[in-house]
């Protein structure tokens, strides 16, 4: 499945739990429900919902924090052994993400394996043995026959009793209806416990890489949603990729563990540092392709990547890899789904048409992603998307109806994929070798089957009407015909050898042309063809499939620069700042800064001489996150920079807890007192708030550096100096905002600071 | 030959022209002749030889670069075109390296095949004939004996006339005098026209990716005699590894293809991205692995590896192994020496020994390091460093002395992989095969000789003195015997399929055991399983493949953090300042900060009011690379920073060209003229060469802050403030020599800026 519902998958994006969750980010639409495990006790360092977090003053905690337990170490034993714990709790948690990751991809498996094969019967030794276990534990089942044994019943022999004829109409109808049962609950499932468990969630996982915080989004409820909705969704029989939603899981999975190890639940930079292993971790078990999942989290996913976390995603997909294939879901020992070998070398001049499919590939993908935008804005500010239930249900009844009368689309696509793709051999008993061919079709014919069952797969969920999947199919018959067209100018009856090598030469060139398409949607590159040949064993084709992924990339960044995860986390007005592209306008910190020209000027704090009142005052007056602290109003030289979260926390609680402190006391930045007159109300001392060591630019500095410091160093804010004196400040959001207005779209689409 | 001699080819980084080029870094020592491509007009924003560049000034150059092209492309076609080729430069330029290269490394492999033959006989048909292809071309050459045939003369069959017997010594004097031949042509060519040919390379590709400057070590003298030397060598049967050479030789060719492009030539950074690509070529063509010269430059030598560089890596890798695949030096169709499938599945229970090779690997990798570092210090501290011409020879000498009796030691490392790895078929002609083995020899020895053979290979030429060599022979064999202890407990005798499967459970063993070995001498991950499946096709073994080097990094990383490139790089004082380690003590800037407080306050310029005299006998006075200019030295308000080259050159040119310049004319740095008083001289402006955004940081901030700055955004120098007033510098001197300080290392070992 992975191929085809990767090409498709980003349409469950705007697909499966939809309206509700892409429109309404404000925190107080996501039930309390599941922020139980994200509640962390407020306070100073931490940071509200939905807002950036500060990734150097994080790893500067994170430090203190060692270097306390280090020091400590020197003194007893006790805290020597957990100074050595905390060493190791970083490989641990891995190895726990890695285990339970791996786990629960095996579960989700085993169950979708036995749902999907649900809707068409039951066994009758034991309602939860899927068809293929049902019939190996009969006696009576021939080698010739696997799929048939008396113990597995279809829907219409068990109600009927009959299994011929027209009883067929009555399995449809079953089967139809299994499907709309298990949509139904995967969407009521996902509106009710966890709007977040909706969608890919691979663009929100890389904006809350990246340093944005959405809490419940890796919380529990989502976790056990999404588990089961993934079952069910899949089940269902729509067209999803699973890589999106495990990448998913797997995240919630480190979230959830990361409660248990201090070292990560009190700092967002070190759980980021575990989240992105996380998500080589789902990846790996998706795919069974543990390096892959590695440099997808580089390539794709991941903000802040360094060679620790590769290591230790590494280890995690690792460990998670092995977990998979212990429980072994697919029951052939091999950590994939089909294990593809194309043991035919290839010739120069097959470098042209996989080129071809490249570019094919390409401007596929690239019109995808483009159709894909168009509809979820169209979903976004329409009447259309305020249904989602029912627009689940259409779709799936669409595809059900359509799906069960062939039998390739009736199979699950993993299934499909090794049909497709194995070589044929004398015991195998699928239709499209030529020899147990039991309808005298010529190969033809069965090609041409194939292909009608693939456009009608693909065309079937990925989008949502009528029109759109007849372009689709239209769309997805001319390339099958394109890239089977080595089979029409072959003499195809001659014989058995020659068939196989033709099947083996029409689905080389489908699977490049899919391989190609997910290059044109996810603009991955290396990852992509690791995991392509962790997934088929297909290693002499290294240097085609590059060529053909390059190519593919080549041709959709020229058309469109955003892979469809950026295209979403722009549509979604995230604020990502994109580490890919260089900012190249010649634009200076002076013209991005806060105030502008005509503005007021910037509301400082002086270190001494505020009273509390004051203090209140302009944090009441401005909805400033931060505000810097200078000597003086007149000198303007910079001091330090407190945030709002921690200074109205601190004022709050010197007011409830300090004795004396009353509107005029005076606040103090500094460490020592200045000189003060006795009676004078005692003074609230903020020193240990202030950060004395804010990052500053000069107004000269060209935006493309500051962009870059942004970049590099996670930063969240920035101050501006000129000669000494602070004339302004930058914030993430200011930036991402001069950027979009320097490509020429709307400022205001950035929603979130 | 890639595993063996990757495991000992960092000798040669003490050892193929040696003393000569380690001990005298200084740029006096490198002769005129490598210089002539690489100078440039010396001139603004250009940097000294041993110096780091700035990132942040010439990413800036490149991006000021670009805009004004973009921005002249508006105006007229030709500059339209203009901005097409220069946007497409980059692939070109990738392309080109990647033919280079690949042309390239396949000729070595040819020279070094037909040179390695060349020791033993001669093709009577031409003598430009290897062995193989003397053998192909004859009639009489039958399927058995593919290695006989009468083309083919010994040496002493060619003086002598008889084959038997005890003209084998005539045979192993030949063989000897050949051997040291090369060796000794390869040292007088290295020592004559390109010291820096010496050694790896590895190391210093590091540093300078990392932006240090070294003129010359990528020059095309340095290419043409590295070329040269690594056949020669090679060929004299010394143990190196091609893959640090080659590494060498890729960035060379990038280097040399930059000077035609005027976007590379004239952008240090720039150029620097391009050696990264190139370092991947190099392994890509070394090994055959592409993806894995990607992930081996990202991991391994990589300082700046953005996204964009990944892709063109991933590009320029592909082009070099397509090329190297077109000329097809190994005969066989594949990009690779020797092609390898492990088609047993593994079992779980196998992970232990996996596990325990792995422990082993690193145990022997740490202690493979420790003793090369400790034998190049010798040498570099005593008079054994002084005559390296002798050295190679007595290593030669002895090498080819113990190697020519065993045909396994005989044969070029990778024939005997390929021998000790394929599976045995029916017309292979192995003694290594049972079936065909004339001596009616036991499995048991057969596997011994097997032993006894790669125990003198490997110990023959890694290391320098007899005692150094009975050791590793001890160890080695030692290990071999825990290796193969599967063989042991086995029954030997059953049939033939047992026996195959020994040899392959043995070599499986043996394989793991070199890759864990080498892991733990380079500490790579993620890349040496990457190039190890896309060497041997194994990919069944990616769980225990990763287990076992993961391990392998873990052991040798407990024992001491540094690779092998690492051990070099401080070995050799050179600034390179690493990001796989955090720093982590609690040191504030202001501790580290020029000057100290003893020490007299920081030499400064002022924007306006310095004449030249001043600002002249400022230069003369210290050696600072570079000035802060404030505004007064009374307030000390920063206003910029300027470079003492820049300062220099530009001051030279005003006194040489501009009109009216004596001592006494004023130095501006403003933008606007001060008021002065008409009879005065024209002042000297040098408002241009000043950078008005230097970086800051405050005292206060802590140096685990600075070190991420100056990693991360690749600075130079960073100036302390302290409430707008300005109180220091920190050079990136200054940092490595506080880490060496604080690690408890000699300061005084970093030697240049």
């Amino acid at each position: 499945s992975p191929i085809f519902l990767l090409v498709s998958h980003e349409s469950v994006l705007c697909f499966v739990p939809l309206g509700g969750c892409k429109a309404d980010w404000r925190p107080s639409n996501s039930p309390k429900l599941i922020d139980l495990l994200d509640d962390t006790v407020p306070g100073i360092g931490t940071y509200e919902d939905f807002n950036t977090i500060d990734w150097v003053r994080e790893k500067s905690k994170d430090r203190d924090r060692h270097r306390e337990i280090t020091n400590k170490s020197k003194h007893s034993t006790v805290a020597l052994l957990f100074s050595i714990s905390d060493a190791f709790s970083g490989w641990l948690l891995m190895l726990l993400i890695g285990l339970m990751s791996g786990a629960l991809a095996g579960g989700i498996d085993i169950a979708a394996h036995w749902m999907t094969d649900l809707k068409e019967g039951v066994c009758l030794n034991g309602f939860w043995f899927n068809h293929e276990h049902c019939c190996w534990a009969s006696n009576e089942t021939t080698f010739q026959e696997r799929d048939k044994c008396p113990q597995w019943k279809t829907w219409a022999e068990l109600m009927v009793g009959v299994s011929e004829g027209s009883v067929n109409v009555l399995n449809h109808f079953m089967y139809v209806s299994w499907a709309l049962l298990f949509a139904f609950l995967a969407v009521i499932l996902v509106r009710a416990f966890a709007p977040y468990a909706c969608g890919s969630g691979i663009p929100e996982i890389k904006t809350i890489l990246s340093g944005f915080i959405i809490r419940g989004y890796l919380g529990k409820w989502t976790l056990i949603i999404k588990t089961i909705t993934l079952v069910l969704a899949v089940s269902s029989g729509l067209s999803l990729g699973k890589e999106g939603p495990l990448v998913h899981v797997a995240c919630c999975c480190a979230n959830i563990l990361c409660h248990f190890f201090t070292k990560y639940r009190r700092n967002e930079a070190k759980r980021r540092e575990v989240l992105s292993a996380a998500s080589a971790v789902g990846v790996s078990v998706a795919f069974g392709a543990p390096i892959g999942g590695v440099l997808f989290s580089l390539e794709e996913v991941s903000y802040y990547f360094p060679l620790k976390t590769l290591w230790r995603s590494f280890f995690a997909a690792l460990v998670a890899a092995f977990t998979l294939r212990s429980i072994n879901p697919f029951g052939n020992s091999r950590l994939v789904l089909f294990y593809v070998e194309f043991h035919t070398p290839w010739h120069l001049l097959e470098l042209i048409p996989f080129v071809l499919l490249g570019i094919f590939g390409g401007l596929w993908g690239a019109f995808f992603i483009h159709a894909n935008i168009a509809w979820c804005r169209l979903r976004k500010n329409t009447r259309l998307g305020h249904y989602p239930v029912i627009e689940v249900l259409v779709v799936t009844l669409l595809t059900a109806l359509l799906a069960f009368p062939i039998e390739y689309t009736r199979m699950s696509s993993s299934e499909l994929i090794s049909e497709l793709f194995n070589d044929c051999g004398l015991l195998d008993s699928s239709k499209l070798c030529g020899y147990t061919s039991n309808s005298g079709s010529t190969s033809g014919s069965v090609n041409a089957t194939a292909a009608n069952g693939l456009g009608a797969r693909l065309a079937g969920p990925g989008l949502y009407t009528a029109m759109w999947q007849l372009a689709l199919a239209l769309v997805f018959k001319m390339l099958i015909t394109v890239a089977t067209f080595g089979i029409k100018v072959t003499d195809l009856d001659v014989f058995l050898k020659a068939k196989q090598n033709i099947r083996a030469q029409a689905s080389k060139h489908f699977f490049f042309f899919l391989i190609s398409t997910l290059g044109g949607v996810t603009r991955m590159t290396v990852s992509l063809v690791v995991i392509m040949f962790e997934l088929t064993g297909g290693l002499e084709y290294i240097v085609p499939l590059m060529a053909a992924t390059m190519t593919s990339k080549w041709v959709a960044d020229a058309l469109s620069r955003e892979s469809i995860y950026e295209a979403h986390i722009r549509l979604n007005g995230y604020p990502f700042l994109e580490a890919k592209e260089e900012f190249r306008h010649k634009t200076l910190a002076t013209d991005v800064m806060r105030p502008r020209q005509s503005d007021p000027p910037l509301s400082v704090l002086t270190q001494s001489g505020m009273s509390v009142e004051e203090v209140e005052r302009l944090i009441a007056d401005t909805t400033y996150s931060g505000f810097p602290v200078v000597i003086s109003q007149q000198s303007q030289r910079l001091v330090g920079f407190v945030l709002r979260r921690d200074l109205v926390i601190s004022l709050e609680n010197a007011r409830r807890h300090q004795e004396g402190v009353v509107s005029v006391s005076a606040v103090l930045f500094t460490e020592c007192d200045p000189p003060a007159s006795p009676s004078a109300p005692p003074a609230v001392k903020l020193h240990n708030i202030l950060d004395l060591s804010p990052f500053t630019v000069t107004v000269h500095t060209p935006m493309e550096i500051v962009v870059d410091i942004f970049r590099k160093l996670g930063l969240r804010q920035c101050l501006v100096i000129q000669n000494g004196r602070l004339l302004g400040i930058i914030t993430k959001k200011d930036i991402l905002k001069h950027m979009a207005q320097m490509a020429n779209r709307d400022p205001e689409s950035i929603l979130f600071n």
